[in-house]
C-alpha cells in the first residue's frame, strides 16, 4: 500500500493548505516517498471512516494520522533513523511559536485580504459553503473584505520584519539556521498557502523574503514547485 | 577569581540591559554562580583594556567574553556538563527568530515610547550623551517621542499575539515549552528593560503574556527580581 498525503486541492490543481504543505516538507525531508492526493473540501468526510474536518491526513500503510502536528510527532516517532523534524523538546516548541508568529501578526492581515481570491480558487460545489461560513467570520462580504486590500500591503511587509531581520541582520540562510527545518516548513506553506491565491503580488521583489521564499521551494527536488501559484513578488 | 558578568546599571541600581538579562539567566540556567557588577555606559570604555562598547562582558576568571550571544556560546562550549542553552543549531536558530521577532515587532513601537524613561533613569553623567544620540536616531525630542503614548498601548499589545498564542492556544508554560529555555530569557529580558524604566504599566494585568513574564521572573531564586522593576501592568 503506497504512502498517501491526503492534500487539499483547489481548481487547476492549486494547493493551498499550509498545514498540507509542512506535512510535504516533513515527508520530504525525512526521504519519505508519498503520492499527495488531491482532495477537495467535500471528501473529507468521506476518507478514512469519516469524522475528520481537515486535512493533512496521513495514510501510511494503513496507520492514519491526522493533524500535521500529529504527523510530524509521527514521523519523528516512526522513522528515527532519519533526519529529524524536531532534535528535542525545545525546537519543537520554538517551531510552535514560530506558527503563533504567522498566526498572530500575518494571518490577521492576509486572511481578509485574500478571502475572495480563496473562494474564487475553491471547487464551485465548496464556494457557497466557504462564502458563507468565511462573510459570518469576517462580519462582512468577501468583496469588502477585500476593498482596497492594495492600502495594507506595508502593513503587511513590515509584519515580516522579524523574518526579515533573521535573514539579514542575522545572516542566517534560513530560520532554522544554515539548514531549513520545520520552521522554514511551516512559513514558507504559510506563505504557499498565499501564492496559491493571491491575484494581488504580496512582496517587493528584492526582499530577502522572496530568496528565501524561492530557497524554500527549490528544496526536496523542486517540492515547492509542485503545485501553481502566483507570483509572490511583483 | 570571582566570576564577574559587568552589568548595565541606571540610577536606583535598576539594570535595563535586556542583552545582560539574558546573560544572567544564561549563567543562572547553567547553575554557574556569579556577581553582577554594576556598570555604567561612561564605565564601559574603561574595562577590560577597553576597545568595549557594551556590556554584558563576562569575566570568567580570567576569560573575557563581550557580546551576549559570544557568552552563551562560550558557556554551551566550555560547560558541556551543565545544562545546555541549545540542544543544538536549530535550536540556536530559532532564538535568533524570536530575538529578531522582539527587534523587528515590540523595538519600533516601544523605543520611542520609553526613550524619554530611559533618559530620565541613566546615571546623570551620562544622560547628555543619551539624550544627544537618541534624539539624532529617532528625529525628534524625547518628549516628541512620547507624547501620546498612552494611545500605542493597544499596537504594543498586538505585537505580543504571537507570545500570546503560545501561551493560550497552543497551551505552552514557556516559549521553549515545558521548561524555560533561552528563547524565554530573550523575550522576558526584553520585557525587563521595559520594567526597569517605564512609568507607564504596558500590559493589562489578565494577560497571559503577564502570568508568563512573572513566572519567568521567579526562575532561578527569583533572578528577576534581583533588580527594581516597574509594574508591567496595570
Amino acid at each position: 500500500m503506497p504512502r498517501v498525503l491526503h492534500d487539499l486541492a483547489c481548481i487547476d490543481d492549486r494547493r493551498p493548505s499550509p498545514y498540507c504543505w509542512r506535512s510535504k516538507y516533513a515527508l520530504a525531508h525525512k526521504g519519505l516517498e508519498f503520492e499527495a492526493r488531491p482532495t477537495g473540501f467535500g471528501d473529507i468526510p468521506r476518507l478514512h471512516g469519516g469524522g475528520h474536518k481537515t486535512v493533512p491526513i496521513l495514510d501510511d500503510d494503513g496507520r492514519v494520522v491526522p493533524d500535521s502536528w500529529a504527523i510530524a510527532d509521527y514521523l519523528d516517532h516512526t522513522y528515527p533513523d532519519r533526519p529529524p523534524l524536531f532534535a528535542g523538546p525545545n525546537e519543537r516548541a520554538l517551531c510552535r511559536f514560530t506558527e503563533a508568529w504567522l498566526f498572530g501578526a500575518l494571518a490577521p492581515l492576509l486572511v481578509p485580504m485574500l478571502a475572495l481570491d480563496i473562494h474564487d480558487h475553491a471547487r464551485p460545489e465548496d464556494r457557497a459553503y466557504y462564502r458563507e461560513s468565511r462573510e459570518q467570520r469576517l462580519g462582512r462580504s468577501l468583496e469588502a473584505a477585500a476593498a482596497g486590500r492594495e492600502e495594507r500591503l506595508e502593513a503587511v511587509r513590515a509584519a515580516l520584519n522579524p523574518l526579515r531581520l533573521t535573514l539579514t541582520v542575522q545572516g542566517q540562510r534560513f530560520i532554522s539556521g544554515e539548514h531549513p527545518g520545520y520552521a522554514d516548513y511551516i512559513a514558507a506553506g504559510f506563505l504557499m498557502w498565499a501564492a496559491s491565491v493571491t491575484t494581488l503580488p504580496l512582496l517587493e521583489r528584492d526582499d530577502p523574503v522572496v530568496a528565501w521564499f524561492e530557497r524554500v521551494r527549490d528544496l526536496h527536488g523542486g517540492l515547492g514547485r509542485s503545485a501553481p501559484m502566483y507570483a509572490i513578488a511583483v
